[in-house]
């Protein structure tokens, strides 16, 4: 019988011929971590008395402090160096603030097609993007992970999404990935694996791919699969990983629980509203709503690309002056980048900020905090209410071209106006 | 009877023939709060009843958000409408997160020689560079500041600081003021103003003095006074504002409390150690202590001059693994030029972070808080027990040359071994 992507890296990496509903224990090639996270892991491996200098994952574990880089409270700093001091002793790896954030990171360095991997952070699915199966799991299961180097896993069924024909001028990934939960529903996928395709997702660059597979999560799904292709052997050949290319793809008999179509002509600009990220609309509909904050970055949409669109936007143009815009490079790469291109001097010439790579206000921790009644349109993944840290406030997710007519016009703007 | 600069800034201000011990009613040139006082001093004009409408000194005061740019908490964000909202009101000036740091912008934008200032912070005092008489008051006393565009002031004594001689290769205006604050002691020159005399002031650039300028509140100063020279014009002269030149020096025969002279040939790299500023020894005293964090940036040192020290070292050089470099210029105007020049990249490149303009970590707040246990090296001007937000952790202040060579061992180190 033909399998899905799931069902096939599920098959090799525990070594039985596995389908959707099996249960496996599956060896996991690399464990992501994040500083929120970290240390509930770490504490775990200590109450199990586990020896530091016995874990077997060590070596494809990788430490990560992202959400409060560089630090904002004392009790955050301690759980840093606890984390840092863990690492050492251990032998894992682990990096600093001021690197950049998991899941660009791991993407960068560490993610294969074709590899398991596991993170405890809800957005690990975002490496599916290069066609590995990569999930988020409790600290506690994620602990057991980095100790033995495997874990058990119920194997996900499958939704095949189909996105055919062309973008139009002004749409991009998040709004295509936005429209797809929209339809879906934060809950229309719970526990399943998306696997995209069609010639949409074909011309897509990785970064698109990488906004759609880190948002699987916002649907419920486990994650956001794609084939592997000659883009993907770009992206990997680019970071000096040629050699480590496999084609990924599902048989052309997988079976699928569901099935849906999307056709990308048909695509507007859209956002989600407050306060669910499937609560989905055309930009129009919201078009002229004051905005105080506009933040674009995240491991959703902070990559090169994305703060090429702002930079693009924003030349010879102003920053709204009641509006504060907020720029973080997903890496210390796409810094780099972003800035021997001039887009980040673009971007604080206009009137805008550059935050150091890391999460920034996305998880409500520093660096962007709303006041009450305020408003914000980001490029972020989730708009629960109290996400930017003030549940009296409002969240917009939306495209980074979106993002920054909204900064430029002070109002939730059509980008489709600055092109 | 001679007068010092600031008995002539004052006799000007009050239109009385003023020395040192009286008392004036005093006209201000510039109001200057930031969104940690200004909340305090707007309640004080609403407890007061004046009418928002009806500010006198509305035209010349400023609202700086500097000291949580971008917010970290939802109540200093709901701080920031607060202000906003009064600026907007009473038609006063508000900078916005992101535009820098009060200090450096006053002297970027609005204060000229032989202006009286005043500000709700402490390191008003930093204008003194441009020969303006500029102090920090309580918000209270700035409250009615704002409201009438006057208030009293006792004239203050001055002590004279000479210095004369070339600064070794390695030695800044920062080892210079922290010299001269170890000798006077931390109330060595409480409620007096100090006057800088001598060649090596005379050749001094303007970043120069306003480090030292901005740490004469250090030793208990009113205010940190030059003489406006050609050094001075060109300041202003780069800014626009050539036509706000004047000439300001004391007379000949004006009366000094004190005089102290210092040779800059005979001074060395210094630090002040924890947890006093006039707490001051060599490096070579300390030279070897592991470093967890190094901070380079503030009104005191987060000038152009001071990160170019910092890249000219870094270039080709790497950050210690096992210190976060954080580098925070003082401005946007700053920020430019730095990036510009290609300082942000090679301090980025070399493994440091760059935040956004602002006053960054020093104040405790937000972006570098250290953990317990942890020692951090930084350009600031205060090291006091948890100035930095954990009172578990220890600060020694330094030069940026300092701080950049300790950041690249990891340990205290000498700056002139990568001169």
């Amino acid at each position: 019988m033909g399998k899905t992507i799931a069902e096939k890296i599920f098959s090799e990496k525990s070594g039985e011929d596995a389908y959707a509903g099996d249960i496996v224990i599956a060896r996991v090639d690399q464990i992501a971590l994040q500083d929120g996270t970290a240390p509930l892991a770490i504490r775990q491996i200590q109450a199990l008395g586990i020896d530091e200098k016995n874990i077997k994952g060590a070596e494809i574990t990788h430490f990560f402090v992202d959400h409060a880089a560089p630090s904002p409270r004392k009790e955050l700093s301690n759980d840093h160096k606890f984390i840092c001091e863990f690492a050492v002793k251990a032998g894992a790896d682990f990096s600093k603030p001021g690197n950049g954030i998991i899941h660009q990171i791991m993407v960068e360095k560490y993610v294969n097609p074709g590899d398991l991997v596991v993170g405890a952070d809800s957005h690990t699915c975002t490496y599916g993007a290069l066609g590995a199966f990569s999930t988020g799991m409790g600290s506690t299961d994620v602990a057991i992970a980095v100790a033995l180097g495997k874990n058990w896993f119920r194997v996900p069924e499958t939704f095949r999404v189909e996105v055919n024909g062309k973008m139009p001028e002004g749409v991009y990934p998040k709004d295509l990935m936005l429209t797809i939960i929209g339809e879906l529903g934060v809950d229309g996928a719970t526990y399943k694996a998306l696997e995209f395709h069609g010639d949409t997702i074909d011309s897509m660059y990785i970064d698109g791919r990488l906004t759609m597979a880190n948002m699987a999560i916002e649907c419920g799904a486990k994650a956001g699969l794609f084939k592997s292709d000659e883009e993907t052997k770009r992206f990997l050949a680019e970071r000096g990983r040629a050699d480590r290319f496999r084609e990924i793809k599902p048989d052309s008999d997988a079976e699928y629980e569901k099935e849906l179509y999307f056709d990308a002509g048909d695509l507007e600009p859209v956002v989600s509203k407050p306060h669910n990220v499937d609560n989905v609309a055309p930009v129009s509909e919201v078009e002229g709503t004051p905005v105080d904050q506009v933040f674009v970055g995240t491991c959703t949409n902070g990559r090169l690309s994305d703060i090429e669109i702002v930079a693009r936007m924003l030349e010879g143009r102003k920053v709204s002056e009641n509006v504060r815009l907020i720029v973080g490079p997903a890496s210390r790469e796409i810094y780099l980048q972003a800035d021997e291109r001039g887009y980040l001097k673009t971007i604080v010439e206009a009137g805008g900020m550059v935050i150091p790579p890391g999460c920034g206000p996305c998880v409500g921790i520093h660096m962007g905090i709303l006041a009450d009644g305020e408003v914000c349109v980001s490029t972020q993944n989730r708009n629960f209410k109290g996400r930017m840290g003030n549940p009296e406030a409002e969240i917009y997710l939306a495209s980074p071209a979106t993002a920054a007519a909204t900064a430029i016009e002070g109002k939730i703007t059509d980008p489709r106006k600055y092109l």
